[in-house]
Formats: C-alpha cells, sequence, structure tokens
C-alpha cells in the first residue's frame, strides 16, 4: 500500500518530497468562527449550529490535552464520528512534531496558549461582510510565518473553522474560479445548493458578480471569505520565501492558494497541498480541478490512512464519506511519516488513532 | 576586550557555553504590565506613569517594525535615552535570530502577532493582590516551552514590564531571599527605600511577612510578583527538560530562577543567566549575590557592551547607569555572537545600534 498518494506533475512532487523528507515540520492549526456556520444545515461541526463556535477551540485544546476544556467531554458527535484532530493528534504525538495555535478569529478561544493575529470573527456572508480587517490579519501573519520559517525545517498549517468550505466557496466565487461544483463538504451529502444558496444572497444584498474580486483577494475575504483565510495565507506566504509550507485540510486549501498565486506567486514553488485519502476519493469533490484552475504546478499529497478495518463505528464511518479532513489532518499525517523517513506508517497513525479513540470513548468496539 | 564576561562556576559556564556556541537561538520577549510602575518614582520606563502600561507592547512593536505603533514616535525618553530593545533589535537582526512576542498580562497590547498565556494585567502590590492566576498562566506558558523546544536549539527569553524590578523584589523577599541591597533598578539613582516602603506597605495590608512564601513561588508570584513572571518561568521550565534556557536580564531573572529552583530543580543545569556589563559594574547592584542565594551553580554571562564612545549622549547614559537592561538586551547580544561563532562582535552590535539610533532620530550626534 502506497503510503501517500501523489497528484500533480511529477517532477514538482519530487522535489517538493525532497525538500521535506527527514526533515523537523512545525504544525499550526489556525482556527476561526464565522457565523456563516450557524446558518441551519451549513456544517457538520457541531450538534446544534451555535455549538460550532466552541468546535475550533476544542479542537486544538484536544490536540494539546487528549480532551476538550472549553466544552465538557470529548470532540465527538452524539454518533460517535470524532474530530478529524484525532488524527492530527496521533501523527503530531507519533512524529514528536511541535504544534502552535494561531487565531483567525473567534468567538470561543481555547483554554491553550496561542497566537493572537488582530482578527475577530467573521459575519454571516449571507448577509453581511465577512472580515473587517483581512490585510491587517494578513501581515500579522506574515510577520509570524517569517519568524518562524527560521525555526522550522517546513511548516504544516492546518485549520479549524466550521462553515469553512462555505466560505472558500464563496471568496473563489467572487474571485471568479467555476468550483461551484467541485468544493467538499464535513457532511456525507454536501448541502451544495444551500451553500450556493447562501452565497448568492450575500452576492445579491452587496451587490457583487461572480469574478467580481478577479484581482482583489482581500476584497473577497472581506465580503465572502472567513477569518481563518489571511491567517492561514500570511503565515504560509511569510514562511514559504524561506521553507517549504504545506497547506493541510481539504477544498478549503484552494482559497488559501487563490490568495498565495494572486499576493505572491513567486512563493508557489514551496508550496503543496496535504490532505486525505477521503477528499480524493470523493466523486463530488475536486480538489485537483479546483488546484489546475489556480496553478497546475503545486502538488497535492493525501494521506493514505484507511479505517474501514475499524473496531469502531465512528471511526469507520470516514469511509462512508463523513467528516473527510479538518484540523490538518491529512498534511499532519504526511508530515509524521515523511519527517521519519517512513519509519512510521500509515498503518501505525491508524493504530495509534484507534487506541486514543478508544481511550476518550472507553468503548472496546461498537 | 572579552566578547562576554562570565561569572560564576568556571565548569558550568563552560559546559553551557559548549551546549549554546553555533546553535540556532529562538528569542522570546515576554510582555507585562503592573499597577505597581504607576506608584510615582518606581519606574524609568515612561516619563508619565500611565504610560509605563504602553512601554512593553512600545518596546515588541519596536523589534518588529523598528518603530511603535501603539504610540506616536520612538521608544525614546524626552532625554534621548533609548528603549534597551534597540539593543535586543540590532542583536537579533544582525543574528537573524526569530523572535516571538508572549503576554504575561497587559493592558496594552501589541500591534503585532503576539502568544497568549491567560493571564491580566497585575495589581498594585502596594495594596492589593499581585496575580490572579499565576499557575494557569505557568501551565499555558509551560506548554509553550515545551512545544518551542522541539523547535528551537536553545531559548533566549527577555521581558519587559514596567516596576518589574520592585514586584522581583516583593516577590523574592516574601520567598525569604535576602535581596533587599541587592536589586537593579533602570533608573540611574535606584529608589530603593520607596520599593521597600511599596513592599512593606503590601506586607501590613495582605497580612504576610518576609520568608512566608518560602516554598510556595506561586503564592509569592499571587501576592507580590506580576503576570511577567510565571509566563517566563512557565516557558522556561517548559523548554529546559529539553534545550538550554538564557534568562535574559538583570536582577529581575533572579526572580523567574527562585520559581524554577522551587518548581523543577532538575531543569537547573539547562539554565543560564544572560546580561549586560552595566548590570554586573553597577556597584548598588549584586545579581551574582543573589543567585548564590538560589542557585549557585547558575551561569551568568554578560554581554560587554560599551557605549563610552557613542556620539549620542543618549546611549552614553547607559554608561552612566540609566537603564542597564531590558527587552532581553544582554542575552540577545550573547545569543548573536555566540550563534554566530564570534564572527559576530559586541562591536559590531554596537555599531549597528549607533546606526539604528541615527536612524529614529534623524541625530548626527549630540
Amino acid at each position: 500500500m502506497k503510503e501517500i498518494i501523489e497528484i500533480g506533475n511529477e517532477e514538482n512532487i519530487k522535489n517538493f518530497k525532497k525538500k521535506i523528507e527527514g526533515k523537523k515540520p512545525l504544525f499550526l492549526c489556525v482556527i476561526g468562527n464565522t457565523e456563516t456556520a450557524k446558518i441551519p444545515g451549513i456544517s457538520a461541526a457541531g450538534a446544534d449550529p451555535e455549538i460550532t463556535d466552541y468546535t475550533p477551540a476544542a479542537d486544538v485544546e484536544y490536540l494539546y490535552y487528549g480532551k476538550c476544556k472549553c466544552l465538557e467531554g470529548v470532540p465527538i458527535t452524539p454518533d460517535g464520528i470524532p474530530t478529524p484532530g484525532l488524527i492530527t493528534k496521533a501523527a503530531l504525538d507519533l512524529g514528536n512534531i511541535p504544534k502552535l495555535i494561531a487565531i483567525g478569529g473567534v468567538n470561543v478561544f481555547p483554554q491553550a496558549p496561542y497566537i493572537t493575529l488582530g482578527g475577530k470573527t467573521g459575519g454571516d456572508i449571507s448577509k453581511e461582510g465577512a472580515v473587517k480587517n483581512p490585510i491587517q490579519i494578513f501581515e500579522n501573519a506574515k510577520i509570524l510565518g517569517e519568524n518562524l520559517s527560521i525555526l522550522a525545517d517546513y511548516l504544516v498549517i492546518g485549520e479549524s473553522i466550521a462553515g469553512g468550505t462555505t466560505t472558500a466557496l464563496g471568496m473563489l466565487l467572487s474571485m471568479g474560479y467555476d468550483v461551484s461544483d467541485k468544493i467538499s463538504s464535513s457532511l456525507a451529502v454536501n448541502p451544495r445548493k444551500l451553500k450556493l444558496e447562501v452565497i448568492n444572497s450575500g452576492m445579491k444584498i452587496k451587490k457583487i458578480s461572480i469574478g467580481d474580486f478577479k484581482n482583489e483577494p482581500f476584497k473577497a475575504i472581506e465580503f465572502f471569505g472567513d477569518p481563518m483565510q489571511p491567517a492561514h495565507a500570511g503565515i504560509a506566504i511569510g514562511a514559504a520565501s524561506r521553507i517549504p509550507v504545506i497547506l493541510a485540510g481539504g477544498t478549503q486549501m484552494t482559497a488559501i492558494l487563490a490568495i498565495i498565486n494572486k499576493i505572491n506567486p513567486d512563493v508557489l514553488e514551496n508550496i503543496a497541498i496535504g490532505t486525505t485519502r477521503w477528499i480524493i476519493n470523493d466523486q463530488k469533490t475536486d480538489l485537483q480541478g479546483i488546484v489546475n484552475e489556480i496553478n497546475s504546478r503545486t502538488p497535492i499529497f493525501a494521506a493514505n490512512l484507511c479505517f474501514d478495518k475499524s473496531r469502531f463505528s465512528g471511526l469507520r464511518a470516514y469511509e462512508d464519506g463523513m467528516v473527510k479532513e479538518g484540523v490538518g489532518a491529512g498534511g499532519s499525517a504526511i508530515a509524521c511519516v515523511l519527517s521519519s523517513r517512513k519509519r512510521i506508517s500509515m498503518k501505525q497513525i491508524c493504530k495509534r488513532i484507534e487506541k486514543d479513540y478508544e481511550t476518550i470513548t472507553n468503548l472496546k468496539e461498537d
């Protein structure tokens, strides 16, 4: 079994892999909240729309403590489906990979050390502006990325923001990328129609048409994005002039790639996307298609994780298309395997996830 | 001329130096505010007591931007005496040393990326409690230190908190260390009598006597310290189980050493103090005396910086005992020289400081 699925130009894949194999990564998780997530039916991250505010903080608390602090209990849905942070934590722990949390803008702050970049929670893009100060957040994030690039061999930057695929879609559509049928969802059945209704409603109210922000990524964020985006892109651009950066996530990472492509295309050769097999296998998602629209030279790596033999139905649900990616799960697993020069395998990461799931749920199987 | 003055046990000095020479440091500046600084006559950091709240934020903004953002103008007193951050910035820039800002607890936040650790501005120790949640701040800081220790070869941790020598004195006295005649001041004439009055008044109100917190450093911080202290000590302890840590500052660093000595003495072998020649030369300060009371094995390194030939009276004032240290100036200069294996000299750092002073003041000489 291949450890990592590779998609894109062969030479670029080879070059990028060569730069990071055996090297020491730093994992960053950029978190955010957007009121967009509270539109009923948009997000799977939290059963109750109001609880979506807590999901990112709970995710990163889990990375540090193996449990949540801002919420009672464990970061698992009532159906037993865990946060992808379970994958991230297993990979970071096994790989002894350091982690930092950066805040794009949130209502709920994690009870852990975190880096602030001057942003606030994003607005509901169906009604109002999304991010008041994307450039300020971006500039702060860029300084952070520059400084971290002196320390780490490469960065792996993940995200946790409920509603993030909708804001990615809105942001990309306002830049004119034809992605309405390519964006993924954390739900098994993608509420694509609802997402497009949300964005169309916002475009009508703000009198903006598709493509109006073709060369203005900060305007796209301001009107249709979320506060995770300028933070994530800023760190990436700040670091990538010196070291490789893995944008760790699903189709949301194409919004980041689009920002980088417009703001500083010179650093693109140091950028790759790291995701999971579940994103690649999803027939309704076309990550490569979106990447090709933006910059076809960007390699995509997908962690070949598989839960089909798991003892737990909550993990097997990933094989049915639930969750798929988040909290930089795929990128962390890739970094764990590559930094160990494949001494650690995806299978071992899955074994660790299985054990961690058992620990936090107190189940033996279900 | 010796680049670095070394004080303490020769073998420890040699061992510590060996661990850091040619290695890659990370500089952290931990900032805080304490209402104690607003007692008239306590602090030189800001002409007007109310402005002391702005000093730490302005200091770290200067490190990033070469100018302040939260305040108009440059971080220089009306007499032309610059913040020691001028030294820090010159050393970090020359040495290409990455920097991060951590917040102990402040009223004024810097307009830059910074790491939050759950603390708030400290109270006036002559009247009230100093820090409400020192353990929470410490625990967050420790997690940060642990993660950074995987990234950097060693840490240099400085501070900026107006009023910090008074809270260090209060904290150490409450732990029973006989330091009332050994603590330094940013003023040329140390307002020692005033500091002791402040602390005595606080001890009376809180019904605490000298030495009551002999083995309770967190109680000492809670009653007489400041929010920089648990943040600084937490990062140091979190990192020092894996990598060397330079506590970068003047006598305030002995408060940090006292915390480490009580909380986790096992890591002391990875701890040194890094300061400036002006602290060592000050007849009224006895840094080594305090260190010996706490842990005589801790090496002290002092950057042999000298401004006596400077074109600027504001820099020559350092030779008259003004400021002396702060913003991790001494430790940064030491890290710059040692990480470059003395390719960069103290003289070159001074030359850069001279140039930076000229740039920010637009003076040629005075």
